[in-house]
């Protein structure tokens, strides 16, 4: 009976898969395997190839310099892993290390065309690039807050506001807490997170695995229930690529109004939104903003701008410094710094957070910031981490930054 | 200036996506391109490289033959073109003819390791494997269905519900027209739409583009607004995989309690959550439910042994007479369908709907199923198209189905 049942399973899944092309992919090896030693396998079938790599950041990486405004920089270009072949043209490589708890992201190189590996499912896409993803999670470790748990989960929304400044419709990611709808009631602070350069409103919630770490740190009462907002900086972009009206175009980074003030402008009106649709408390106590890279720059600027809006802001590998402020089209938001600034802290603002790592190639400009601070005693919290400009810190600042807010 | 923040721009940009690894991927090429004529060509870089295929349902299928419950039975595997080596390594094809307009799916095999396309970031998931998309729209077509729009957008939401039956938390996908958080005391009809083997809670948004379908057809005014709920038909999952407790495995069709009945026993749990969460019109009048393969077999026996929950029912390529019903954990499921059928039409549902492909390799089964109801002389409607069991044809059932419901 229970063959019957098996044979008819495999018929129906089998069928419907071949005919949609989905036949499962690769050959039949797994990858990536993490072992018991704590090394992790990686496999490719190519049988005609002369050479098979893995990039990832699970690797050492290599430090790579460069100019920006005249000043040499470096970053950390990820390392690579060369895979041997073996019986059936099966290359593998494994890690020489215990892979530490982390996510991290991977591609193959075949004979120097970059592929995901074929027979991992778990994709993240990041501009017009998809990587493989391998997820290590260990209890204790930061990466146990990146893995789905058996405790209550909120509800992730794909939302679609009107944006008068742009005329048209724009989308965002919304998380309301696990309870919302049960307590009909509750009223919640609210905090907004913002991507950078490239990103969008999926950002946070696929790479960032943001929804999983408020999940975690709610439940483990580390952080107060919230209403958690990733808006789409692009502000000429409806959605993220894919799901927009332009239809299917090859995303881009080179997207118009960028970082030139008109992101900023707009930004009450994604608060307006959310205080008139969502169960809010809508006062400056119980507002946090938050972002990495462009989205750090982002939140200074409107946080700066918006002195009365945000009682929490934190800037995760903020690109301030990058001279982007000259060219802008609102040159208004970027004006008189100083004088925002004395504003923005006489107003007694709970908490301004910086965290950076210590070879991201934006830490001399975060740098000459906290200066400035330091000199006119403003205060702040500050976190150094190890590595650059890479999703694995951004993760680590939003765990940090969480369990501070709304105390 | 343009050009500083173009710089800028850049390296901020491209130096995030080293760091993660997300290097624009490929070499470069654009693929797939629709040409001009409509033809449509594939590019993939492999220098070192015998053979490079593309499988494909925009190409002709071929008929496989294969026997189940001791029936010959076919079906229409996808047709495979072959790809040219030109200057550099890109390989190339284009298809002689121009591709009608529709949503396709796509692999490359390279020397035998089958891989998505590494230039185009449009990717579904079934089951265990990555496929490209191919996204052909044209005013007038059903493809343009499944194509943003600048109409107003419903909400899509990731939901978790307690299910008592499983003892566990469980994810579905609930889609909420535009105007439904504007309009705080209208109330409004529910469509549940179910997945096939190997599916999830996902399916039917990704490879569906169920909610683009919604959208466009409520901005035409050809459908009621209406709340939509994706469930996850696995009932022993807590939700698609990666998203479990359990952590990153390698998704599988072979799921514990298939088809078994313990799906349908728990299926009204799911109504009274959303029935309890949200503004529905919580009657019969204004319940709906379909479902493909796995789930029209799901819709068949939820509709039979609940008379009086659902006024439409649709059975979309419906897995009937597949005899998983004679190893079922909960068989009086399963049991006096006869009796069922006579006690369903005798309280006049609104709508019983049947689709299948004139290739279906359930085509035998769907035809016994639909001469028992003429033979008792029950009314239904019946929709043969092309093809076999594909989601092409799944969509264009969901978008016939919803335009006849809550009139």
């Amino acid at each position: 009976m229970k063959k019957i049942l098996s044979l008819t399973v495999a018929l129906l899944a089998g069928v419907s898969a071949l005919a949609q092309q989905a036949l499962f992919s690769g050959a039949g090896v797994e990858s990536p395997v993490i072992n018991p030693d704590g090394t992790v396998t990686f496999r490719y079938v190519a049988p005609k190839a002369v050479r098979v790599t893995v990039s990832g950041d699970f690797l050492p990486t290599q430090k790579l310099e460069f100019e920006m405004n005249g000043q040499k920089m470096s970053y950390d270009a990820p390392g690579v892993g060369e895979l041997r072949e073996g019986p059936g043209g099966v290359w593998e490589y494994t890690t020489p290390f215990a892979v530490a708890p982390e996510m991290y992201t991977y591609t193959f190189s075949v004979d120097g065309t970059q592929v995901i590996d074929p027979n991992n499912v778990f994709v993240n896409r990041d501009i017009a690039s998809l990587t493989s993803v391998l997820l290590v999670p260990q209890a204790g470790a930061h990466s146990d807050l990146y893995a789905i748990h058996r405790v209550p989960h909120g509800t992730v929304s794909k939302v679609w506001y009107h944006s008068a400044t742009e005329g048209f419709d724009r989308r965002m990611t919304v998380y309301t807490p696990a309870g919302y709808e049960e307590n009909p009631k509750a009223k919640y602070p609210v905090l907004y997170v913002l991507h950078g350069i490239g990103g969008d409103e999926d950002a946070w919630v696929t790479q960032g695995r943001a929804t999983q770490i408020l999940d975690n740190l709610i439940a483990r009462g580390q952080a107060k229930p919230m209403i958690v907002v990733f808006t789409n900086g692009n502000i000429s972009q409806e959605a993220a690529p894919l799901e927009n009206s332009t239809g299917y175009t090859r995303p881009t980074m080179d997207l118009p109004q960028t970082m030139e003030g008109t992101f900023e402008t707009a930004f009450p009106e994604v608060v307006k939104f959310i205080d008139s649709h969502y169960r809010t408390i809508a006062k400056k106590q119980s507002r946090a903003i938050c972002g990495l890279s462009m989205g750090g720059f982002h939140t200074l600027y409107i946080t700066l701008n918006n002195p009365d809006m945000f009682n929490y802001s934190g800037m995760f590998s903020a690109a301030i410094g990058t001279g982007s402020e000259q060219t802008a089209a609102h040159k208004e938001i970027y004006a008189d710094v100083d004088a925002k600034l004395a504003t923005y802290f006489s107003r007694k603002p709970a908490l301004l957070w910086i965290g950076i790592g210590s070879t991201d190639f934006l830490i001399q400009s975060n740098n000459e910031f906290r200066a400035k601070l330091d000199a006119a005693g403003y205060p702040y919290k500050y976190m150094e981490t190890d590595g650059g400009h890479i999703w694995r810190n951004w993760r680590i600042y939003l765990s940090e930054f969480v369990p501070l807010l709304f105390k």
